[in-house]
Formats: C-alpha cells, sequence, structure tokens
C-alpha cells in the first residue's frame, strides 16, 4: 500500500461516502449534480520546467483536472488556479496563468479565482475544476458487475514513452512527448459514455491502468482478467520502447499520466456501444478483458494464465 | 504594485466579471448562491513545522479558507484538500490529514477530497472551501458607499506579533501565538452582518487593513480616511509589541492574518447594528473611520491628518 492510498483510506474513515472517485459528487438540483476535484502538479515532481513550455504546462495543469470531470461523465464550467511562485520564475509564471486563461476561454470554461502565492524554489499549482452532469448519468467506480467487459478509449503508455524522451532530452518530435506535455481530457468522449445506462462504471487512467483497474475492482469488489492479446501494440509504439529500453506490455499496463477513460459495460451491449461509439467518434472502444466474482487483477494471454512484473510509473520519485 | 496584484490584473483583463472578492459567486437556484474559494499554505513561506503543530497547521489551514466564506457572508459546507508531502515529512502529513478531518467533523464540514502527492522538499497545502448563501445577502468588496462608516471585528496585530514571537523563539504562551498559529474564522459574526442590508460592503483582513482597506476603496472606489485614536491599543499589546521593538499603531495597520472582518455600514443604522451587535455577540464593533469620494487611505489623529510609514505584513519573503 503506497502512502496515497494509506491517506484516502484514513480519510475514508471519517467521510466514508466522500472520497474515492474522480470527483466529489454534490447536489446541485432535482436533476443535476455538481462534480468537484482538485489536482496538485509540483515542479520536479510532476514536470520540469527546461521541457515544459508555460503552454504546456498550462495544458497539462487543465487537462488533468478536466479529465477527472471527463471520468465521471460531467461537462467541466469553472477552475479555480492556485500557484505558488518562486522569485525566479516570476515570469514563466506569469506567462502560465497568461496560457490557462488562454485556454479556459478556449474550454468555454470560467477562471473564477485562486491564490497567487510566493514559493521557496519549486512551483506548485493547484487546480480545482467545477463541472456538472445530470443526476442519473453520472459514472462512478463501484458499480461495476461481475461479467462486465473491461474497456479502454484513449492510449496507454504513450506518456510515460514521451515522459522518458523529454527527460532523456531526446530531440524528437513525437507523439509520445505530446502525450505528456498536452495531454487532452476526454471530455466528449466520457459524456457520450455516461449517457448510456449500459456503460456500468468509469474512472481515468492516471496511474497506470494496471494500479486504476484495481481501485475499479476493489470499489466494485470485482476481480478483473486482462487478455493481453486484446491489447494492441503498434509497430512504432514498439520501437519507441525499444530505443528506450522498455517492454511495450509493461509500459502499457504500468503506463501513468495516459488521461484515458477506463471503464466497464455490460456485454450483452458491448456489441452495440463499440459500434455506436465508433460511428461517433471515429476510432474505437478497446476491449481488453473481462470483469468476475472475486478479487484482484489478472492476466491471461491465449487463454493461458500469464504472471506479469508491473510497477507503478512514479515520475522523479513520486510515490510516498 | 507587487506580483500578486499584477496577476490578478492579468486575469480580471480575461474574466472582468469573476476576479476580485475573497470567494466567486455562482448561482446555486433562485434563492441561493454557491461561494468557492482556494488559499494555498506554503512550508517557509507561510509557516514552520518546528513550531507549527499538526493541529496547528489544519486549524490555521482550515481557517484561513474558512474566513474567506465569513467575509462573504456565507456558511461553509465542504472542503477539499490537496497536499504535497516531502520524503522526511510523511507522518507530518498524516497527522496533519487526521486533524484536518476531526476540524471538519468539528465544524460540521465535509471533507469531499483532494489530491495527495510526493513534493520534493517543503510541504505544500491548498484547501478549496465551498459555502453558500442567500442571493440576497451575498457581501462583496464593490458596493461601499461614500460615508460609510469604515468598521472591524477582531484583533489586528496580534498574528503579527505572534508570528515575530515564534519567529525569535519567544518561550511564552501568548494570545499573539495563538492568534497566529491557530487562527479563528469569523464564520458566525460574517453571517449576521451579512443578514443586515446597512452593512454595505465586506472582505476579510488577511493582508493587514491599510492594504485591505485599500482593496475595498479601490473596488468601490471611494476613498477612506483612518481616525487613529478610534484604534484600541490595550497595554499589554503596547507592552508585547516593545519587547518586539516593533511601533503598535503600524504593527495594527499593516497586521497580516489577521482574519478579522473588515466591512462598511450606512452611517444612518450604525448605532443600532452597534447595539444589536454588542448584544449578540457580546464584544463591540471596533469604528475606525469613514469612506468619502476619491481614491487613497488617509490618516487623522484628533482631527489632524497625519502621515504614517506602512510597510505591509510578508511573512518571511512573500512579496512577489
Amino acid at each position: 500500500m503506497n502512502g496515497e492510498t494509506a491517506i484516502i483510506n484514513l480519510l475514508k474513515n471519517y467521510f466514508p461516502t466522500c472520497i474515492g472517485d474522480d470527483t466529489a459528487v454534490l447536489p446541485l438540483n432535482d436533476e443535476d449534480v455538481q462534480l468537484i476535484s482538485k489536482d496538485l502538479l509540483i515542479e520536479d515532481v510532476h514536470f520540469r520546467t527546461h521541457y515544459f513550455s508555460p503552454m504546456n504546462l498550462a495544458k497539462k495543469a487543465l487537462h488533468v483536472n478536466l479529465s477527472d470531470i471527463a471520468a465521471m461523465g460531467g461537462e467541466p464550467q469553472y477552475i479555480l488556479c492556485g500557484i505558488g511562485i518562486p522569485e525566479n520564475k516570476t515570469i514563466y509564471g506569469q506567462k502560465f496563468l497568461s496560457c490557462l486563461a488562454k485556454l479556459c476561454l478556449l474550454e468555454k470554461l470560467s477562471l473564477i479565482g485562486g491564490d497567487t502565492v510566493k514559493s521557496t524554489d519549486k512551483l506548485f499549482i493547484s487546480i480545482t475544476v467545477i463541472g456538472k452532469t445530470k443526476h442519473e448519468q453520472v459514472k462512478y467506480r463501484h458499480t461495476a458487475q461481475p461479467n462486465d467487459y473491461i474497456c479502454v478509449v484513449g492510449h496507454l503508455g504513450y506518456a510515460q514513452i514521451g515522459f522518458k524522451q523529454c527527460e532523456k532530452a531526446l530531440s524528437i518530435r513525437s507523439i509520445y512527448k505530446k502525450a505528456f506535455l498536452q495531454p487532452e481530457a476526454k471530455i466528449n468522449e466520457g459524456k457520450w459514455l455516461a449517457s448510456h445506462s449500459s456503460v456500468t462504471s468509469m474512472m481515468d487512467i492516471s496511474d497506470g491502468l494496471w494500479l486504476d483497474l484495481q481501485k475499479l475492482c476493489e470499489a466494485s469488489q470485482v476481480s478483473a482478467r486482462i487478455n493481453l492479446e486484446n491489447i494492441f501494440l503498434s509497430e512504432a509504439f514498439k520501437k519507441a520502447c525499444k530505443v528506450l529500453n522498455c517492454e511495450p506490455l509493461e509500459t502499457i499496463l504500468s503506463g501513468g499520466e495516459d488521461y484515458a477513460l477506463l471503464f466497464t459495460i455490460n456485454p450483452l451491449q458491448y456489441a452495440n456501444i463499440h459500434t455506436m461509439f465508433s460511428k461517433h467518434f471515429g476510432y474505437s472502444i478497446q476491449m481488453i478483458g473481462q470483469l468476475a466474482e472475486g478479487q484482484g487483477v489478472t492476466f491471461q494471454n491465449q487463454g493461458k494464465r500469464k504472471t506479469m512484473h508491473v510497477t507503478p510509473f512514479t515520475h522523479f520519485n513520486e510515490v510516498i
């Protein structure tokens, strides 16, 4: 159990009904609920300023938070931004805020407040995002059922490859760097999926598929079997992994910062949802496994159980 | 113009109607509005762990935020807490969260979410507070009128003295240290004042009376005259200032972290409000001056204009 899990469990003891999903869910009126979440980004833990431009960092800080709203099937509305700026990064900090304001306008979000303070030596960013959705459409982690199919939309492992390319200062433009530096929250996909009652649970993948699927299983009190042959590995991805000496399948499973959506579908409705999604978005849902009674996440390849060694993604030194 | 003001002005260009009060105000229903605010606390900028116990820090982090809700006349309801914890402060961080959870229960607040990450070397705390009030009772900074009386509830300058006592490691128990380490947001006073329409504007005093009154004047496009003889200086306060080589009146004006309430009252209703407040709370509103047309904050003593040299309170190195 890592430090964050220990702390979340500590808080669950006090507030058992509130903690556990990607956002808090508050009553708004008879029809709608409000969704609220916050995420922190700390310099030299989550980003480095020498390869994150202020615009990259603004995009990342915003979409990391929007992804939480997407995971609940909501529409983001408002942003608050707290920032601690060290003396030697005042210009960077101001540019970051200006970029954030522009991105908010672009996404039709209102930046409604925050706090700006001096920091000692690291940039600290704290974004709070507020959104809403219909009471009956909000998706949780604890509502998956045995036999549901486990599905994903979005690219897994790309951000981890991009992170390593940035750290090694590989001077190439790549879709992997873009996935790490400028993730795009899957707002439209989240809303679409949430509008279908056969989508039984949802969360975003921020800590890697393996770790996040465990959380979903724990919340729903089910077990998961991942079919490794269902995980698509492109030749380009395998090549990028080889350059960095990474095992492609492990990279996908440990991932981290994917900001993809992980969700479960009632198997009777899967074919229908899959077809409609492809028609609507022009790309496909990946079905990567199935839930069952019990607990834990196991792997299977061509019908045979397989042991995988997955080390969760931890940035520079993140796990506490 | 300091860095924070520059940044707030930058954001006001993008979102002119949103930024400027102690909290954002969002529509909730026909009757109520929602109040949302966030504040950051950074180790060695706003606090030091060697004299802030985890409980002190939890109290401070919570009440700094509650004070923003109090300033708008609202009732706090929910808290989100983001925390960045350096490796060598994991136990301190967990104790902080546990204390925060206990304090939330005590104040009947729900801790509904947040984020826990590793920090490099400093503790970093970001609290978001959500409250509500009736649409017609919410108090702003921009609604004060010329001739209104300028009033305060709460002790000014105490926290600055307490901060200096802590920094100099004066091993005394004092009301000043308590004001700095464990401020109490004036929630009940804020709600009471907000229920009276003759209270024409309100904000909390977090950056010191002089600086915060300037903000109120700018927002309302009025000027202020502070009558120095109306500012009460107790013998004990003067003595504590003397030990620390501080000028008592300047300490009160520059203050910082007072978490008192600054508000304005229609002069025709002042006597009535003053009497009712004293009866209700058992202590008095301090009337310290009057607004007029124009701009700027001036000082007067026994009818004569007086120049004061006020240096805003800046913690260890806070102004950016």
